[in-house]
C-alpha cells in the first residue's frame, strides 16, 4: 500500500527565536541547522533576513545540505510593488532556496494591524508570491490568525488560500497564531479548506497554549494537510510551537500514522533523536525536560513496584515504543547484563576490549553510577568516560601530577582611577619527577588556569600544542550560589577531532580545573600510541584535581 | 441551555507519586490536598492505604472538606473472597469516602501479570465492588490497559466495564496505561464503550507519552465520558498524567467546552490557578516550567516588536484567554526586537510612567540595544531592566559604592597531606561616606563574594535581611574559556516575590558580582518607598561593578 508523503518544516531558528530568554548568535544558528540536518527535516526556516544583523549574515550563504533553506519575511506593504519593497527583496536576493511570507487571514487583523483593506492585502499576497516565484524561490505563505479569521469570516480566509495558490505558492500554511484552537475545530476547518485547496499544498502551524500543539498538528494531518511546522523541544513564543521531537517519532513509529504516511526521516535516524534533543538543550544551556515524551530522562523510567515486575515480563506493558527506537534508555536497571553490554560498547569505542565477565566491568559500572549520583553525566562527556575507564581499569598512564593551583580575581582602581580587573593563576605540576611552576593572566579565573596549566607540560608540551578549547559550559545543579556546579569543556585538535570532558564540584573553579585537566589527559591518551613513553607501570593516581 | 456536569478527579497524590525523583511526606500530602481543595476538584485520590506507612497514616482520618476523599488499591486476589483480602479491607476500613480499585482490561495482561483466567478476574471485580459498596464506599474501577486491551480483545474489555457497573460501581475509568493511544483512537473506542455503559459513569485516565494526555482527555469527553483524571502540573510516571492545570482552564474558559459542560470549578476560582501551580512546584522544590500553558511565566510573554504593537491594540490578537482569568500576568519582553510600546509597558510594570514622546525613551531603547549587543538579555532579567531604567532616567538612588573586591581559590595539600580548596572573598564598600570591609569564605568564589557583599551593608542591612538567592545560571556566549560570560541570578524575598538579574563580562567573577550587586540594588529599590532615605539627589554613578 503506498503511503502519502508528509513534509516536516522546522522553524526553531525563526519562530523558536521568539522564546523568552533565547537569543541565537550566528554560531548558534549554524550549529542548530547542523542538528536539524542530522535529524533529516525537509525545511529549515533560518530567520528573517534584513530584520537584524545575525539573520542577515545567516542568509548570506546557503547553510543547508539536503534541507530546503527557507527565509521568512512579510508580504509587501500596501501602496508599493513587491519589486520596490526592500523587505520582500531582502528574501528574494538572499541565499535561501525558499521564501515564506506571512500574511493575515483575518479581516479584522488586516484592518487593525495593517490599516489596509482586505482587497489590498489579497493583492499584496499575489504580487509578493509572483515576485518570489519569478526569482526562482519556492514560495510559501504563512496565513496568520487563520483559524480565528476563518471562524469570523470564512470567505475572506479562503480567499487568502486561493489567491496564494493561484499566484504560484507551493504551500499555504494555516497558523493557529494565538494557540487557542481545539483539535476538533482544526479538523473541521481544515475539512472546509480542502474545498479550495489540495491537502498536499497545505501546511499547519500550531502553538501550544492549550497544551495541544502536537494534537492539533496530528488532527490537521488526519484531516488532509501534508506539511507540519514545529520546533526542536517545542521552543517558541509564549508556550511554544509544536514540539517536533515529540511529533516526529509519533509519525514514524506509531502504526496509526506510519501505515498511512511516510516522512523524510528514516526510522534509523530516530535513534539520534534523544542525543539531538539534548545537544540542543546543551547549546541553550538549559536542563533537558525530564518528562519530555520519547527523549526525557524519565520517559522510560519506572519506579520499583508492581509496574516494574510486570515490565520485566514484557516491556510493552508500560512502553508504547522501545527506548532504543528513539535513542533513549530504560531507566529501571532491569539487569546488570543490560548495563554491561552498554558499557562494553562504550569501551570498544575507545579501543578498550574486555571480556563480558571481566570482574573490573562491575567495578567500572559501580563507579559510573556513583559518580552520576554526584552530578557527573558521562552521556555528554565521552572523553571523561574514557579517562575514568582507564583509571578504574588501571591502564591510565601517570602523565603528570598537579601539586597546587591558585586563581585570584581582583577588581580595583588603578593609578589613573580607572576600574580594572586583574586575574592571575598559578599552577604547579610534577612531570617525571620534575616540578614545573607556571603563572598566567587571563580574562577570567578559568581562562588564566587554562593558560597556566598548558604553559609548560615538560616532555608532553609538544603533544598538546594543537589542543584548543572551543566551548565551556556551566550548569548549576541545584539553586543558589552554594550549589553543585557542573562544567563541560569541549576541545578540538589539529586533526579536527572534538571531545568533551566534565568536572563537578561545589566550587566552580575546581570543577573547571577538573574538566581542563581531563581534556589534556584525554589528548595525551589519544597520542600515547604514537609517543615514546611506555604505558606499563604508570597506572598511578592521576592528579590532584581528579578526586 | 443546560450544560452537562464534568467531574475532575485528581490523582497527584497517588499516580503523581510515581514520578521519578518525587517522594511525598505525610506533611506534603496534607498540604497538597489543601491546594487541591482550594482549586475545587471533585475527587482527591490520596494514595494506597496499606502499601506504605505514609499512605496508611494519610487515610487514618478524612483529609478533605468538599472533595470526595478517595483511596486506591487492587481488586481482590484470585482464590480468596474480597472480605478476606487484607488489601481490599484496607481500603474499606479506611477513612476514605470512595474506593478506587484497579483491574486489568487486557486478557493478555491478566494472564501475564496475574497468572489468572479472565473469568476469575471478572469475578474478582464483581466481588470487590460489591464488598466496597456494601461498606458504604462510593466505588470506582480503574481499568488498566483498557485501550490496548480493547484493540486486542474488545469483548473482554467490555465485559470488564459491564461487570463493574452491574456490581454497583459508580464509575468505570478507562486507562491508557502506557500512554500510546492517539486521540482519534480514544474517540472511536469510547464510542464503542457507550454501547454498554452511559457516559456519566465513565472516566478517562490518560498518560502523556506522546504529548497528548490533555488532547486524549478532551477527545474522551467529546466522545461521552464525564469524569477526567489527571494531576497538578502533569506529575506522574514516565512523561506524566494529564495536566489538570492545563485541562481545567480549557474546560472552564474555552467556549468550545464551556458552552456544553460545567465543572465544579467556578471561573473565579481559576484566578488562583497560577499561584496554586507555583505553590505546588515550590513544595516539590522545582523551578516552574516557564512555557507551561496558562500558568507559565512565558505563557503570556511577547517578544517581537511587530507582535507587541498589534498586541497593544487588541490583546486577543496573541492571547486566546486573558492572563487575569488564570491569575497570570502579561509579560511584554524587552529585547533587541523591542519597540517603544514594549518599553513603555515594561516601565509601567515597575511604576515608571513616561509619555510616548519622552526623549529619554529613545536613550533607554538605545542603551538596551547596545547592552544586548554586548551579551545582556533583559527579557529574562526584568529586575536588571528596572535598575538600568532608573539609572538611565536618573532616578536610581546611590545606595552604596563598591570600592574593591577580590576572590581567591586555592587548591593545595593541608598539613595532613589531604587535598583542600580554600575560597575567600573580600569586599570593600562605601555607604553614606563610611567604608565597610567584609571577608567571607564560601563553597566557590561567587558564593564567597555573595556572603561577603551581604555581610554588612550598613544602614541598608535590615532591608536585605530576607533576600535569598534561589538560582544561579551561567552561559558562555562564545566558545572557549576566554569568551564572554552571562550570569543570571534569581532571588526571592520574604514576601515570596522572585526576580532575576544579569551580569555580563569576559570574567565570570565580574559577571557574577554584577548580577549579585543588581539583585541587592533591586531589593533596595523595591523597599525604597517605605524607607526613610530620600531619592532626590542620589542619582550618581551606582557602583564599580555595574559599568
Amino acid at each position: 500500500m503506498s503511503r502519502e508523503r508528509l513534509y516536516i518544516f522546522d522553524t526553531t531558528l525563526r519562530d523558536g527565536a521568539q522564546t523568552a530568554g533565547i537569543e541565537f548568535s550566528l554560531e548558534d544558528k549554524i550549529a542548530i541547522a547542523g542538528l536539524l540536518e542530522e535529524l533529516g527535516v525537509d525545511y529549515i526556516e533560518g530567520g528573517y533576513p534584513g530584520a537584524n544583523p545575525v539573520d542577515t549574515a545567516f542568509f548570506e550563504t546557503r547553510r543547508t545540505g539536503e534541507a530546503v533553506f527557507t527565509a521568512f519575511g512579510m508580504t509587501r506593504r500596501a501602496g508599493r510593488s513587491a519589486a520596490n519593497d526592500p523587505g520582500v527583496m531582502g528574501l528574494v536576493n538572499s541565499a535561501a532556496d525558499a521564501a515564506c511570507f506571512v500574511a493575515k487571514a483575518s479581516d479584522y487583523q488586516v484592518e487593525l494591524a495593517l490599516g489596509a483593506t482586505t482587497a489590498e492585502h489579497l493583492e499584496g499576497i499575489a504580487d509578493t508570491v509572483r515576485s518570489a516565484v519569478a526569482a526562482g524561490k519556492e514560495t510559501l505563505i504563512d496565513l496568520e490568525h487563520f483559524f480565528d479569521g476563518f471562524k469570523a469570516n470564512p470567505a475572506y480566509a479562503l480567499d487568502c488560500v486561493r489567491t496564494a495558490l493561484e499566484a504560484g505558492a507551493r504551500w499555504v500554511v494555516l497558523c493557529d497564531t494565538n494557540g487557542g484552537t481545539m483539535p476538533s475545530e482544526v479538523r473541521e476547518i481544515v475539512g472546509k479548506v480542502l474545498a479550495v485547496a489540495p491537502g498536499d499544498r497545505l501546511g499547519i502551524h500550531p502553538h501550544d497554549d492549550t497544551g495541544q500543539a502536537v494534537a492539533n498538528a496530528l488532527a490537521a494531518i488526519e484531516a488532509g494537510v501534508r506539511q507540519v511546522q514545529g520546533t526542536l523541544n517545542g521552543l517558541g513564543e509564549r508556550c511554544g510551537n509544536a514540539n517536533l521531537v515529540t511529533l516526529i517519532p509519533t509519525l514514524v513509529l506509531k502504526p496509526y500514522y506510519a501505515e498511512r504516511f511516510v516522512t523524510g526521516i528514516a526510522p534509523e535516524k530516530l535513534e539520534q533523536l534523544t542525543s539531538i534533543s539534548r545537544a540542543f538543550d546543551d547549546r541553550l544551556n538549559r536542563a533537558p525536560a525530564r518528562q519530555a515524551p520519547y527523549v526525557g530522562a524519565s520517559a522510560f523510567a519506572t519506579k520499583a513496584g508492581i509496574h516494574a515486575s510486570a515490565l520485566l515480563k514484557d516491556f510493552s506493558t508500560y512502553e508504547h515504543v522501545t527506548p532504543e527506537s528513539v535513542g533513549n534508555e530504560r531507566a529501571i536497571m532491569v539487569s546488570q547484563q543490560a548495563g554491561r553490554s552498554n558499557l562494553l560498547t562504550a569501551l570498544a569505542r575507545h579501543g578498550i576490549v574486555l571480556e563480558k565477565d571481566d570482574p573490573r566491568l562491575e567495578n567500572l559500572l559501580a563507579t559510573v553510577k556513583e559518580r552520576e549520583a554526584c552530578g557527573y553525566s558521562y552521556d555528554g562527556a565521552d572523553a571523561s568516560f574514557a579517562v575514568l575507564a582507564h583509571r578504574v581499569l588501571g591502564t591510565l598512564p601517570s602523565f603528570f601530577q598537579v601539586e597546587h593551583y591558585r586563581a585570584m580575581v581582583e577588581r580595583r582602581h588603578n593609578a589613573l582611577g580607572e576600574e580594572v580587573s586583574v586575574t592571575e593563576a598559578v599552577v604547579k605540576i610534577r612531570v617525571e619527577g620534575e616540578l614545573l611552576m607556571s603563572v598566567a593572566e587571563g580574562n577570567g579565573p578559568v581562562n588564566a588556569l587554562d593558560l597556566a596549566l598548558r604553559k609548560d607540560l615538560g616532555i608532553y608540551s609538544a603533544r598538546i600544542e594543537d589542543l584548543e578549547l572551543v566551548d565551556f559550559k556551566v550548569r548549576i545543579l541545584d539553586g543558589g550560589t552554594g550549589a553543585v556546579t557542573r562544567v563541560l569543556v569541549e576541545s578540538r585538535d589539529g586533526g579536527g577531532e572534538r571531545w568533551v570532558t566534565i568536572g563537578v564540584s561545589p566550587n566552580i573553579i575546581d570543577a573547571s580545573f577538573e574538566a581542563l585537566y581531563e581534556s589534556i589527559t584525554y589528548k595525551l591518551l589519544k597520542t600515547e600510541a604514537c609517543a615514546d613513553s611506555a604505558v606499563d607501570g604508570h597506572a598511578n593516581r592521576p592528579a590532584l584535581a581528579s578526586g
